[in-house]
């Protein structure tokens, strides 16, 4: 199975402690490297991963807290002065762009490589990237500004050849492709071999969803039905499901409700409030309604 | 004796790696406490040193690249969000309020404090900050941008009070000030006692040198000399120092070349090159020049 890795960085929330960093997370589809969020010390986090920095050519930022994007530029001017030459494609609201160039025409003067900045808004469900390994959709979220999540969808792969049934039928190398991708077989005598004879189905394309931050949005289950995983924000516990609420932020047991409603295979959750000491009682909160739930972690990796 | 310790909360240069964290230090001065550079992840650090935020007051930035400016915006940020009230004071460069002004208009919106900016030219030695405990005087550096370090000189302390001669005189309460501020005492008999008698003598002032970063630069050594504990940046070993001159940086044994110039009582390296996997070989070439050189280390904390 191709790979489809999820790495944690970062799953503190605004303020940073000795425990969490800022949210930063790493997809590893296929080799290609994916960023959601860049909170500040995401760089040395993707070096502590051991993730390969030339892999990672997008970025994802899903709204525009300090604790979501203030990594950016270390990020980018480590990249620098690695003589990156690849662009590096950063998604996010425009806000970011303006923001950014200013110390990029600074700091980073003369690098061998281009940010390239492709807006989008954050308030409409939109692909805002496709490439033949994988989609990227936006969800709207509700949260103090402009602020979205990332639906991650794995390309359908081909079948896997039966290589038995091809050398039974003596079948050429040049009709492989074809045959991968589903076509049926005519031999010489004019028998059809059907192409579930010749492979086995390839495995089923893998979903990621990436929601953080918001206010409970029962909504969100529909367009997340079914995903291999959840991540959601669990800021909270449901002790302060007035403070959640009020800071625009969703507790664990929201979290998991979600989780239910949408039928997803696995929860993950994470952004959690400094105010705990560990999250003991924040995934059990999000267990007793989704039982398979696990709680974000520096280090962590989850393999899809 | 008053505090004066010195906090290392970064010591790489910039390349930040797993072992070293970018350039952050932090003075402690009789409970006040003042930062030099704040390169990404010093608020973590700060965290991490168990030091008080809201003793922090003052920040002195060396020059603007990014490995000793990027943790402004999250410290500042962080700052903002304990409903910090006091103003921060951030001496630096002009450029850097031209850059962090868009970004706390943006990020740090309705915070319940100030950022207050004392902008400086990096090329001329001028006292910079004074107060009653200290003053900060900065120290021209040779690099890619304009660059100084930082001259902390405790002021003198009070005469301490021999209390048993106060007795015996029985020299009233309201007097003791002026005493430990040198005045000699007249008793009602006419003799007068001379302060010599009353006080034993203050403990020296203590000085701090931060030079970083900089090329080899001999006429450092003027006016650094005879601190308590000169930092000098030492980036290579002498088998880089083509590359030193070439990025303006300096090796080990030219940093304790002007520790050794200076007469310092103590020199402590830093700003290691990513390339090196311990300190070793730059610590060893400082040592064989000046004995008395400590390696930096992130948690690293010296007491004057």
């Amino acid at each position: 199975m191709e790979k489809f890795n999820i790495h944690i960085l970062g799953c503190g929330s605004a303020l940073p402690t000795t425990r969490h960093q800022a949210t930063s997370q790493v997809l590893n589809i296929r080799e290609k490297l994916f960023m959601i969020d860049c909170g500040e010390g995401a760089q040395v986090q993707l070096r502590r991963a051991k993730l390969k920095f030339s892999r990672l050519n997008h970025i994802f930022i899903s709204h525009l807290h300090g604790d979501h994007c203030f990594g950016l530029m270390g990020l980018i001017s480590t990249f620098g002065m690695l003589e990156r030459t690849a662009d590096l494609h950063i998604h996010a609201h425009a806000d970011l762009q303006r923001l950014l160039e200013p110390q990029l025409e600074f700091f980073c003067k003369g690098m061998p490589y281009q940010v390239v900045f492709h807006p989008f808004n954050p308030g409409e469900r939109t692909v805002i990237y496709d490439d033949r390994s994988v989609s990227v959709e936006t969800i709207p979220l509700r949260h103090r500004l402009p602020t979205c999540g990332f639906l991650f969808r794995e390309k359908p792969t081909p079948n896997h050849i039966r290589r038995d049934m091809i050398d039974f039928y003596g079948i050429p190398i040049c009709m492989m492709n074809r045959i991968k991708n589903g076509e049926d077989y005519t031999l010489e005598d004019g028998r059809v071999i059907p192409n579930s004879e010749l492979t086995t189905p390839s495995d089923p394309p893998r979903a990621y969803a990436y929601c953080s931050d918001t206010v409970y949005l029962p909504r969100i289950a529909a367009q997340v039905a079914g995903v291999d995983l959840l991540f959601h924000e669990a800021t909270f516990t449901e002790s302060e499901a007035v403070r959640a609420k009020q800071t625009l932020h969703s507790t664990a047991a929201q979290a998991a409700r979600i989780a239910k409603d949408a039928q997803v295979k696995r929860l993950l959750i994470g952004h959690f409030s400094a105010r705990y000491e560990d999250e003991k009682a924040l995934l059990e909160e999000a267990q007793a309604i989704f039982p398979d739930t696990l709680a974000a972690d520096e280090g962590l990796k989850i393999s899809l």
